[in-house]
């Protein structure tokens, strides 16, 4: 069995981070056994999981503006006049999915790891995000 | 029901990259419901999403080439005579896998968001992809 | 169908990395077709693939050290007197879990593609390891 929902979440630019830990669980409330799938649609932001506190995310921010500086020459300004070069790289190096085990009719994270949507983009999105549930059968037993 | 696919893809060496979304597309054709997982087989290449133009690609791969230079020292290097440490560092920060959900007969990708093989060994090579299609069964309903 | 295995794994602190490759292929043992998700429970470790051996483990190491150095200065220790604002960082960039597909039979990963557990907390961890199999249903075929 599969179920999908989505949501739209409104960000505020390169750096704001949501907690989607709530969302997913809701989503796959129900389901005894199977995968939750969290995907963020566009390749300027990007899932992941953290301990949600805001050191902790200034933390990641801070190294990835040391590794892709929002200020930095990138050839993607060149293509359309963006100036999200920085968004690209940090989108692509984190990732758009995470997939996380339902088990026992819940969802196998730790206390202080949440699931996290980070924008990466220059400016203020409004993002959608797909929460996909897909169940086990349980083995058919006996005669059909 | 789970469907996969097999495809090879010959790559000209390190940063060389190739849109694999429509291959994606045709393997998770007819399905409803799901998740698609592609996974390139070995440790030097990796897979993600990215807008699929020559400036973003050039722009990941130049910041690649700062954190781990291709001319770096690894000490990988010393075990086989291998030159490709940054490679496997490249690799294993990317990740091999991703998975995209299916919801109403599509990938729920963005109009500039594509699948992306990302080449990372320093050599040509000839890679295996696999797409997986598990889709979910619609509930039973009514006797058997 | 699904089914899921719990593993705990001691390690050593930041950097120690332990190969899952061996209980993954057990844990899907018997699956015809579909996907294993592997799965780290907490927010300073991860999962990927690498070569296992020590030159590869140790340079992916050394990067994360210059890019996210153990003894940096990070926000995340200012809120719980925490030493491990590295760990988080690290731990957020490459990801708690990895999808494998399996097919016809077997896990799809090449021949010198390990699944690796990487411990990036500063001190020695209990790691708790989920792994879920969901296989493929074959397509009902003849009479009920």
């Amino acid at each position: 069995m599969a179920s999908a929902v989505r949501h739209t979440i409104q960000t505020s630019g390169q750096g704001d981070a949501h907690d989607l830990t709530a969302l997913v669980a809701r989503a796959a409330g129900g389901a005894r056994s199977g995968l939750a799938t969290v995907f963020v649609v566009g390749s300027t932001a990007a899932v992941t999981t953290i301990e949600f506190e805001p050191g902790a995310v200034a933390d990641l921010n801070a190294v990835f503006e040391r590794l892709a500086p929002r200020r930095g020459v990138y050839r993607h300004h060149e293509r359309w006049g963006d100036d999200n070069g920085s968004s690209h790289v940090r989108a692509a190096m984190l990732g758009p999915s995470l997939t996380i085990p339902i088990v026992d009719g819940e969802l196998t994270l730790g206390t202080w790891q949440q699931v996290m949507l980070l924008e990466l983009d220059t400016r203020p999105r409004e993002r959608e995000i797909v929460i996909q549930i897909l169940q086990g059968e349980a083995t058919a037993e006996g005669p059909c």
